[in-house]
């Protein structure tokens, strides 16, 4: 089945504690791709300058990602710079250069219209709100936000979160946009917004799921070598969305199925700069680690 | 089967977004006495001083708690005095005086002597080694400690690893004992000193287990009113303790069980202010939370 991703592809500069890399091939459509692509056919829809490599693009479609919706512009790439520090969990952002970005106007090639399954990583609302326009009957809208957002174009994102079924956020992005501090009461503030299931991804914390009134909590995988938390959101995404694409069964059960899958291919992003962990995985390292999972959290019975 | 634990009996003032009490019955061997005692017979070992009321020994023994190792010294009983902001993860401690428990000396009565398992709360860990010298045959031995203890006393502490064979202790405290940020680093750092399992305490976000090269990922209890941490991480202990010495099974399934258990006390102990929610829970109630967490939890398999 198809799913299509609306984002940024952007070259990222890092540094951390284990090293640095400059202009190196980010953003959350790429992240976003690359982990869905293990699951399903991907189709992009982003803008780039005319900096942009011929080697990316056809790096992604080595993943079998369609690439067409990708809009190519007189002018630069985005370019983001950031850095982190020994804990890792949150990026300090040196630079930011939106560059062809700012102007971004996602326009989704004529095939990619019939899409079933769309995710509208973190751009502006009211762009969210375009592509959905030019989708003609999804069944699962997702999307992703950030504090930028809910600070500055608030009224804009409630009119797209009336439109998502499934709404994937940090913690501290649940707590601003709801006014709560407490995560069960900001997830059922959050849920009367429109989403069906509320996921709040807590970084080396796992995510919990929300859904009617219930919560599902996954672990992340404790890992001896976090070397670059960049895009682990993304991949996250990608790896859930991924996986309810290919199955097109959305039972809370599966949901959650997803969920894991989204935490192995953040887990893995996270061993590497870049995308330089997930770009050639085998599909059996995803169900091993999947295991993994299931190893980490299994408990007995009461009895 | 008899568990014996020393630690601290006091009196807490705490403040929270949501509250304040005085004078509360708190301290570590408190709580984890009056978690533990849902699974087993616990006897104390700790020091009060005139002050302390009958009423709260009645209130003990009603829990069937051996408090004949409770040593009344002339003098003021232990007070501690803190707030929570709303975050709710860290005390900020306003007071602390030790009184009695300053020149605490634990002597274990000799009916205690016999007993097959051991919890050595955060005291001086001169004290912990002097406790298990007082006990015969202990066939699990547990403990915790703190910051001041790893900062001030670590050649001793590491004396008292190495006849631990369970060290309970937070994040933080992995990371400052280890000197290791990366907590899987950290945990195997701190496994070579001694103890055979490590179980690292996260507060909001539960507690893992490090055993030889596994792990096991236990969340918190995702709670709509979190009213008083005070005392969580020993009721946590308490459970954890307390189901193990009921079933004298340590097998690393049955130390998985028993997290839950653990976290399944602590998550009734933070609804509410002091002892208030733990000192009268129907084992219903227990029983009946232990399976929200697997609810929690769970997740199908890859196929």
């Amino acid at each position: 089945m198809s799913l299509v991703v609306v984002g940024s592809v952007a070259f990222d500069s890092v540094k951390t504690p284990f090293g640095e890399v400059d202009d190196a091939l980010g953003g959350s459509a790429t992240y976003f791709s690359t982990a869905a692509s293990y699951f399903t056919n991907v189709s992009i829809v982003a803008v780039v300058g005319n900096d942009f490599p011929e080697k990316h693009l056809t790096f992604l479609k080595s993943r079998k990602i369609d690439i067409d919706g990708i809009d190519k512009q007189e002018g630069k790439t985005f370019r983001w710079k950031g850095e982190y520090g020994y804990e890792l969990n949150e990026a300090r952002t040196l630079d930011t250069q939106l560059n062809v970005f700012q102007s971004f106007q996602p326009k989704l090639p004529a095939k990619y219209r019939d899409a079933k399954v769309v995710f509208l990583a973190n751009i502006d609302p009211d762009l969210q709100r375009d592509v959905l326009k030019q989708v003609k009957n999804p069944v699962l809208v997702a999307c992703d936000t950030m504090n930028f957002w809910i600070e500055g174009k608030r009224d804009s994102l409630l009119e797209t979160l009336k439109l998502v079924d499934i709404l994937l956020i940090n913690d501290g992005e649940a707590r601003e946009l709801s006014g709560e501090p407490n995560l069960v009461k900001a997830a059922n503030i959050i849920l009367s917004y429109g989403p069906k299931t509320l996921i709040v991804k807590r970084g080396e914390y796992g995510a919990l799921m929300f859904k009617d009134d219930r919560i599902f909590a996954a672990p992340a995988y404790p890992l001896e070598a976090v070397f670059d938390p960049t895009g682990a959101g993304d991949c996250f995404a990608g790896g859930f969305m991924g996986y309810l694409a290919n199955t097109m069964n959305f039972e809370e059960s599966n949901i959650r199925k997803a969920i894991i899958f989204g935490s192995v291919m953040a887990s893995f992003n996270v061993e590497s700069f870049s995308l330089d962990r997930i770009k050639s995985l085998d599909y059996s390292e995803i169900e091993s680690r999947f295991g993994e999972f299931r190893s980490l959290t299994h408990f007995e019975d009461i009895r």
